[in-house]
């Protein structure tokens, strides 16, 4: 695995500092060959919604936290890329909101399990659980080695968080009658459209504001924060999402007349 | 590497499969790490412009076919992507069009060289430019592995088609004069922007064209190609294929209002 130093003036620096995080962790195992991929469908998203955190992803980040600090007994879902890209700010939110975490890959090897409990536990996890050592149940409505859960974590679960997840995993979560809140860069996957909550944002910064969020809503009583949940609307969060890429590839269309423009001039100097 | 096989009725059953060819690609290190990301950003691109080849790609097509053939010295460069998605189909454009292939690697090592020509031999191709064992020239505004270029390929030609590249190195082809035509989901990349001519399509769907217009007109008038190339505007092109993207979203929008209630009916039954 090469590293490649990053020039400071290189117009995707922040993006190809975080792309430089998941191949470590690709070539550290956490990562799957897959979840390259699916990282850069995601980059590709975060560049439609100008590569911050809207308006609309800080209000269901409220929405994500009230729900997860009212359950009966939340759960975090860890994957690789997950682990790769914010393990201890994960580590945060599951010891603020008392949320477990749980492993669960969708290309299951143990070598990979391993290197994300390695990582977790030098995050600072104290507990994780869904590792091949626990016993584990099984989502009858999943196919893949995702089926699987561990029955004190996502088995019993109210609440699940599960950033970055596969479409055929949180239709089965929602089948069981999970309450399922999401980080997914792009409003249309299955996993967007099926979840309770999406927090279209990156999870790089979306993580330690949902911290941020933990820690000054923890004081806020039971129903206020029921409240909050029961008002709000996701189709209408996935829709302000979408209306902004429209918004935006409307402003870079014009900026790429400018850019060609500035090009042309160049070469006739 | 798992193979996995995809369930006929996967509502992502296209996009997978192309998803394994560089995933094995990459397994017999024809793609770069990198590769595999920026396949991922394509993928996103490609769903937003529908996974078909649009009007405006079509017309590209026909511009980029004739600036090909009404060439003194056109080349075309292969990377691992292109040598791992459309094999054939590159050598078969190579040999209608007359235009040299030449390996171009952004992250260069010989085993990742001898791989590609190892493919490009066994899909047909007898000569391929810019291998390790011949001379090299250097593009001087390019500092990566990519400033060497074959003197008797892209440093000669006058017309050059580099599918899926990089943006500084597209820049460094304009500052030295090239005629530059790509391929590439993202029309805000800066290869896009800055080429001449831009395919906004899936290489996948957009190579079996490519070879099959090059067919029809390798019988057109010189003079007739000049002025398909002449009158093509590339930034209305982009623009058209951003217009696209817009329209797309405000229709996806509509459709997770139905998806969601499908779900909700599904819920209740």
């Amino acid at each position: 695995m090469v590293e490649i130093e990053i020039p400071e003036n290189h117009p995707r620096k922040v993006s190809l500092e975080i792309r430089e995080k998941i191949i470590k962790g690709y070539s550290t195992h956490e990562v799957a060959t897959a979840g390259l991929l699916a990282h850069g469908r995601g980059e590709a998203f975060d560049y439609l919604i100008g590569e911050k955190t809207n308006d609309f992803a800080k209000q269901a980040i409220a929405v994500a936290v009230a729900a997860l600090l009212s359950a009966h007994h939340p759960v975090i879902s860890v994957n690789g890329n997950v682990c790769a890209l914010v393990p201890e700010e994960i580590v945060q939110l599951s010891e603020i909101t008392g949320a477990p975490l749980e492993i669960n890959l969708f290309y299951y090897r143990k070598e990979r399990e391993d290197a994300i409990l390695r990582a977790l536990k030098s995050a600072g996890a104290k507990e994780i659980l869904g590792t091949h050592d626990k016993p584990s149940e099984i989502i009858p409505e999943l196919k893949s080695n995702r089926r699987k859960v561990d029955p004190n974590g996502i088995g019993s679960a109210d609440v699940v968080l599960v950033p970055l997840e596969d479409g055929d995993r949180t239709e089965a979560l929602k089948a069981i009658g999970k309450y399922v809140i999401t980080i997914d860069l792009n409003p249309m996957s299955r996993t967007a459209v099926y979840s309770d909550v999406t927090i279209v944002d990156n999870i790089i910064r979306c993580l330690p504001l949902m911290v941020e969020r933990a820690s000054e809503m923890k004081i806020t009583p039971h129903d206020e924060l029921l409240k909050i949940v029961e008002n709000f609307d996701n189709e209408k969060n996935l829709a302000d999402s979408m209306e902004l890429m429209k918004t935006r590839l409307g402003d870079l269309s014009k900026d790429i007349g400018l850019l060609r423009q500035k090009k042309l001039l160049g070469a006739n100097e």
